[in-house]
C-alpha cells in the first residue's frame, strides 16, 4: 500500500499498516525526508511506541505501481496537485482513502476510479521530526465509503482503532463542525484548545461559530450531540496546539478554504447567514510582514 | 485649571494650557509620577516641541480648590472613580471637559453641576515616559457642549487646534465609529493601523464592523462621509499602534465596554443585529495566562 503525504497523520498510518505486515511506500515532497525515512524508518512515540520500516520516494519520482490501498494524507489544498502527479504516472489503485479537514476536496475526488473512502482522524498526533511522530491523544479513525455502491471491504489495520461510518457526508460534517469551532479561534487568539472552554468569553465566541455552522449544514436537530462533541474534543485536547494555530504561527498556508470556505459557499447556496464565520475567515490571513 | 489623568492626552492638554499662560494642576494616580511632574514638568516632542511647568498632585491628596476648567482625561472606565474622589473633596468647577473614547461615560457625567463639554482628540500622541509625550500626528480637538443651555464660552488654548462642534452626540458617534473600526481589529490582529487598508481581507473585516456600527447608530445616510473618515484616519495613522492594541499587548484593561459595549446596548435597545461586533468583543479578552 502507499501513503501520499508524510505529515503527522500520513506517518502514523504508514507505520500502523507496516506493523500490520503491509509493504508500505510513503510519498513525500522533499527528497531529504524520503532519504531519512528510507534510512531510519518511522519512529512513533508518546501514547503508542514502535518503529516501522518503510520505503519512501518523492511524489515526482514515483514509478508506476499498483496499490491495494493508497492513502492520501496531504492538506486539503494539496489534494488536486497530489492526484495529478499520480494520474500522470498511470498508477493502478484498488482502494483510495482520503484524510483531509473540511469538505472542499470532495469535488476533486469524485472523478476518481476505484473504491473511495474518506476518513476523519481523531487521534492527537504531532510530527516532531521528519521521521518521528508523537501520539498525544488516543481516539479513533472514522472511515466511510464515498460512494454507495462500494462493494469490497476496506483494508484495515487493527493497530489503530478504525470505525466504519455509513454516511460520509454526516461524518465529515461532524468533523468540520469541530474544526471550525476550535481551529480558527485558537489560531487567531494564539491559545491552546482548552482556553476556549476556560475563558467564558471565548466559549461564547465558539458558541456563535457553532450556531452558524449547524444552521448552514441544516444540522440544528443534532445540535446538542454536536455541541457536546465540540466541548469533549476541546477538553480532551485542552493542552494541544491546533494544527491551524501551528500553521498560523509559522506562516504556513491555512486550511481556511476547506473549513470556512466550504461553509460560506454552502451558506450562499442555501441563502443562510453566517456573518461571524465570514468575519473570522477575513481575520485569518497570515500576518506575514504587516 | 486642572487635568485629571496624566496619560498622553492629559499631559498634552495640560502642557498646552500652561504654554497659554494658565496655572495648571495635574492629578495623577501614582505619587511617583506626580513627584516627577513637579520636578521635571511636561516635555512634549515629536511634531510639537516645548517643555511646560506644571504642579502635580495625586487624586487622593487633592486639596479643596476651584477650577475655571477641569479636564477629565482618564480612560472611560475610570470616569466614575475619578469623579467620586473629586466630589468628596468639594471642588468647585466652572467648566468640565471630558475626553474619553466611546459613549458609555455620558450617563455618569449627566448628573454634574457646571458647564460640561465633551471632546474627541484627533491628535496622534504617545506617552514615552511619565513626563514626556510624543506628538506623532497633528489633528484637531473637537469640543461640543454636553447640554444645550451652556451659555459661557469654552476656555480655549490656541496652542492646539480646537474646533467647536454643535452636536456632541454626532461628534462622539463619529469618533466611536472610527474607534470601533480600527482599535479592536488592530489589537486582536497585532498589526499597525495601516494594515487594515493594505491587507484586503482585513479591510473587508473592517467594513463589516463599519456597516454594523452605522446601522446600530442610524447613521446609514452618512455612510460615505463616515467611511471616508475611517479610511483617512487609518491612512494618516498607518504607522501607529492604536491605544487598544498597546493596552492589549501589555495586558491592561481594554475600553471594550465604552466602545463595543455601548454599540451592543444600542443594538439591543433598537432591536438591530450586530453579530460581528458582539463576536469581536468576545474575542477581545486579555489573554493573561492562557
Amino acid at each position: 500500500m502507499g501513503v501520499i503525504g508524510a505529515g503527522a497523520i500520513g506517518l502514523l498510518l504508514a507505520s500502523a499498516y507496516e506493523q500490520e505486515g503491509a509493504d508500505v511506500m510513503v510519498f513525500t515532497r522533499r527528497p531529504a525526508q524520503a532519504c531519512r525515512l528510507n534510512k531510519e524508518g518511522i519512529r512513533v512515540d508518546g501514547l503508542l511506541s514502535y518503529t516501522a520500516e518503510v520505503k519512501a520516494n518523492t511524489t515526482n519520482e514515483a514509478i508506476p505501481m499498483s496499490f491495494d490501498l493508497l492513502i492520501v494524507a496531504v492538506k486539503s489544498y494539496d489534494v488536486a496537485t497530489a492526484l495529478q502527479s499520480f494520474f500522470q504516472k498511470n498508477m493502478a489503485v484498488r482502494q483510495w482513502l482520503f484524510i483531509q479537514n473540511g469538505m472542499s476536496h470532495l469535488d476533486i475526488i469524485s472523478s476518481l476510479q476505484g473504491d473511495i473512502y474518506v476518513a476523519g482522524v481523531e487521534y492527537g498526533v504531532k510530527k516532531s521530526t521528519d521521521t518521528c511522530v508523537e501520539v498525544t491523544g488516543l481516539g479513533r479513525i472514522r472511515v466511510a465509503p464515498f460512494r454507495l455502491f462500494t462493494t469490497e471491504s476496506f483494508v484495515e489495520t487493527s493497530f489503530l482503532q478504525i470505525e466504519r461510518a455509513c454516511h460520509y457526508k454526516e461524518m465529515l460534517e461532524d468533523k468540520l463542525i469541530v474544526n471550525v469551532c476550535i481551529n480558527p479561534l485558537t489560531a487567531l487568539l494564539g491559545v491552546k484548545n482548552g482556553a476556549l472552554l476556560t475563558e467564558p468569553s471565548y466559549k461564547q465566541a465558539m458558541r456563535t461559530i457553532f450556531r452558524e455552522a449547524i444552521s448552514v449544514l441544516n444540522r440544528d436537530a443534532d445540535w446538542l450531540m454536536l455541541w457536546r462533541r465540540v466541548v469533549s474534543v476541546c477538553q480532551k485536547t485542552s493542552d494541544n496546539t491546533s494544527s491551524m494555530r501551528a500553521d498560523y504561527e509559522v506562516g504556513r498556508r491555512l486550511e481556511t478554504e476547506a473549513i470556512m470556505g466550504y461553509l460560506l459557499k454552502e451558506a450562499d447556496r442555501k441563502k443562510k447567514a453566517a456573518p461571524c464565520i465570514a468575519f473570522l475567515s477575513h481575520l485569518l490571513v497570515n500576518r506575514n510582514d504587516h
